[in-house]
């Protein structure tokens, strides 16, 4: 078996689809974003990471708050659209069901069956920790409050076969593919008892 | 339509699996971990989040060096055994075949596709940031090497079709499963020119 070296990145498959909602200067503002994480389960942290040159980060740095979005396999247009395009110029917020929670500055989609909103415990600017950095902002939220359709729930949380996420990964450097979901190949914490 | 109040959690799906390398007491221990992410493109960062009591812990620590390997999915079985038993008791690094870089310290599975050695180059200790943490380690690193063998690239970097890397995610609250990739819904940067 021949290991080749390839060109150091982050080959990390596949990777969350979330739409990340900030207020920026008092209006609703949503991103298509592939990296977000959990950390822990309590208390319940996340994180995100967003090019500083992002048009969310001025809303999330001004409010400390944030929302984390799912959306299902039927939005990958409207989620890639939202991607593609800058808050700056788009109105983002006006082209989904926009509701808010406890937080009140952590603007949520309706339409999305998962919503978390975040409020911001700690930020790490990645100039800070790395010369080379072209500047993203790594916000770590405690997820305060989240919400989701009773027809996506499954003994009252979510069920990932009804909400049908996305993932993403790449085919080769220059084209990255949504994907959905396939088949169950085990429960976790059960198949590896098989393992001999 | 109703949205529920439901308990506040990590809910970011699906997640990918990847097995964590590390060299602990100068052996070769991994672990499984859903909890890993891309931070930024240039310079490759990456991250995992690991609970302190975790042997690997000791290890990154000590090192300040890790490797994270995406397994496929015909080695579900492998991986979910090395996400049940710890380092402590089960001498993980037995179990696969290992090789080292230019790290030294970074073990990695030439069984999985694809492999990245990782410097650490900042932590955050989950206690600092939140009084009502449990402990985990949020390990940023920098892929200083990454490797793959020749049949899971295509223009030089891996596919994640021939990868086929495993995604998780819950069916509630108690049931976590292993799924494959399904099928491609189009491809990011484009499809949202589809959305009017």
């Amino acid at each position: 078996m021949i290991k080749n070296k390839i060109p150091p990145a982050g080959y990390i498959v596949p990777a969350a689809v979330v739409l990340v909602g900030a207020n920026v200067k008092g209006k609703p503002n949503f991103n298509a974003i592939g990296w977000s994480v959990g950390l822990e389960h309590r208390p319940p942290l996340v994180s995100i990471s967003s090019n500083q040159i992002h048009h969310n980060n001025v809303g999330i740095r001004e409010n400390q708050t944030f929302s984390i979005n799912i959306p299902s396999e039927d939005m990958v247009e409207v989620t890639d659209y939202c991607g593609m395009k800058s808050g700056r110029r788009f109105d983002k917020g006006s082209i989904f069901d926009v509701f808010y929670g406890e937080l009140k500055t952590a603007p949520m989609i309706k339409e999305a069956p998962i919503n978390m909103e975040c409020k911001v415990i700690h930020t790490v600017d990645t100039t800070k920790i790395s010369s080379a950095s072209h500047g993203h902002d790594i916000f770590i939220g405690e997820v305060v409050q989240a919400y989701c359709e009773e027809k996506y729930l499954t003994n009252g949380t979510p069920d990932i076969t009804k909400v049908k996420p996305m993932a993403m990964g790449a085919t080769d450097r220059n084209k990255l593919f949504y994907y959905s979901l396939g088949r169950q190949l085990g429960r976790a914490f059960k198949i590896g008892l098989s393992y001999k």
